[in-house]
């Protein structure tokens, strides 16, 4: 049996202490270096592969120092606080020419508590099976790693040009080949929609994330649930100002539970 | 002339290289430690009082490790890659016990571009003058800090246990005495919300935040224009799970421009 594409590119190999090495995965390149999603969860990984680990992840910020060249790379995952029920990590990703990447992450072990949803899913949303997969025709082949259904707001659809009132997207989307959703794959997932200044003006522009921050509302059993069954993500912006613009995105499982919350920062130009 | 608490509470000495100190103040105490937002505001300064600080604000992350004891800290601000026009953070604040905060950071010297926005300030919400301020009394210090002024959603005046449908709050807030929006002042402001359980579920219960991300919308030229006016301050929770809620905020100014959107994972009990 061969591994999944995703095990693959996220693999480290431990050295001493909090040292771990790793390689970029052609798998999942994107027009420059590896597709973000893919870094935020290797650096991710570095914390769940720790031995001095404490429960799972409430949160992640990755931020995207440099483009990260083919190859080799060193992590650094240092627990620099462990509490009783929670444990820091600060986190980074270095490769000859410096830091390309950091990040902190809280882990944390749940107890039970009073639990109540606030946002709820869209409702009446065609289901995925009713839904093509979008073509990754002439797109970067880290897209191939994923099938994405769009419900709307597909920037690489229409490219006219013809600015639009908002920058939403709704589409179902799993790891394709399919796999099991575990912490680093939701982690990859916050980082699937192409950039807001794509949907909004309908048409390319440079751009790039240089921070993402994840929060993972799903505990182990929640993601267990979800399988390796598409979820639905949903992003939005809410400004675009003089060179950087933020996205707001929803993961749901495809029972109405929300998976993860997602925030980033995104460079671009023109 | 007498400088303003924040001030006196963010001021930091710098040591050597990537080295500073600082103390707590008790102008911002909390129930335990500091109030988050003085911290959040204390780590940005590391990186804003740096000799090697390129450009402004763009994102902030702080994580809250362990609480911080009254008294003296050592910040240590590393500007870990400096980009052409951008520049990544990473900062951590000690006490004698070991790190007690982390943060990252990324900076960057903006361009004028295409700008939008796509949210809206929430119209017809009745003007700051025409509502009364926020009693402080038997709260924390720091709220003493802030002139709140609620539209609607005030955790503290109903604690009648009956659960709501949402957790929303609405309220003018500047600093109080009023002083000139800064980035390190906006940072503070993100974190002035009650924790959302309260509102939610009209009822106080062990809640403190575990990390906070600031994206930072304005630029230099938009604070200036805000100068000391009170600003609006929306927040709202998406989901309460075993032991952890997310808020999302935005900070409006009051001619409507959008100047930071902020998101946090809180910790809570019961």
């Amino acid at each position: 049996m061969t591994s999944h594409a995703f095990d693959d590119a996220v693999r480290l190999t431990r050295n001493a202490g909090d040292s771990f090495t790793g390689a970029t995965s052609p798998a999942y390149a994107n027009m420059v270096g590896p597709f973000g999603g893919i870094t935020a969860a290797v650096l991710l990984n570095g914390a769940l592969q720790h031995p001095q680990r404490l429960g799972d992840p409430i949160a992640l910020t990755a931020n995207y120092a440099s483009p990260i060249a083919d190859g080799a790379y060193t992590l650094d995952a240092r627990p620099v606080r462990t509490n009783r029920s929670t444990q820091h990590w600060v986190i980074t990703l270095s490769q000859a020419d410096g830091i390309a990447a950091t990040a902190t992450a809280v882990f944390a072990t749940r107890r039970e508590t009073w639990s109540a949803p606030e946002a709820a899913m869209p409702a009446g949303l065609p289901p995925p099976e009713t839904l093509e997969s979008a073509s990754t025709v002439g797109r970067p082949e880290w897209t191939r790693r994923y099938d994405m259904r769009f419900v709307d707001g597909h920037a690489a659809a229409t490219l006219d040009g013809i600015e639009q009132p908002h920058s939403e997207s709704r589409l179902w989307v799993r790891d394709e080949p399919a796999r099991a959703l575990d912490f680093a794959s939701l982690a990859s997932l916050c980082d699937i929609f192409f950039p807001r200044v794509f949907v909004r003006r309908r048409r390319r522009v440079p751009a790039g994330t240089v921070t993402m921050t994840v929060f993972f509302h799903a505990d182990a059993a929640l993601l267990a649930a979800q399988g390796d069954r598409h979820v639905l993500a949903c992003a939005r912006a809410l400004a675009f100002r003089n060179g950087y613009f933020d996205q707001s995105a929803e993961i749901w499982s495809d029972h109405g539970q929300l998976l993860a919350s997602t925030h980033q920062m995104v460079y671009f130009r023109e």
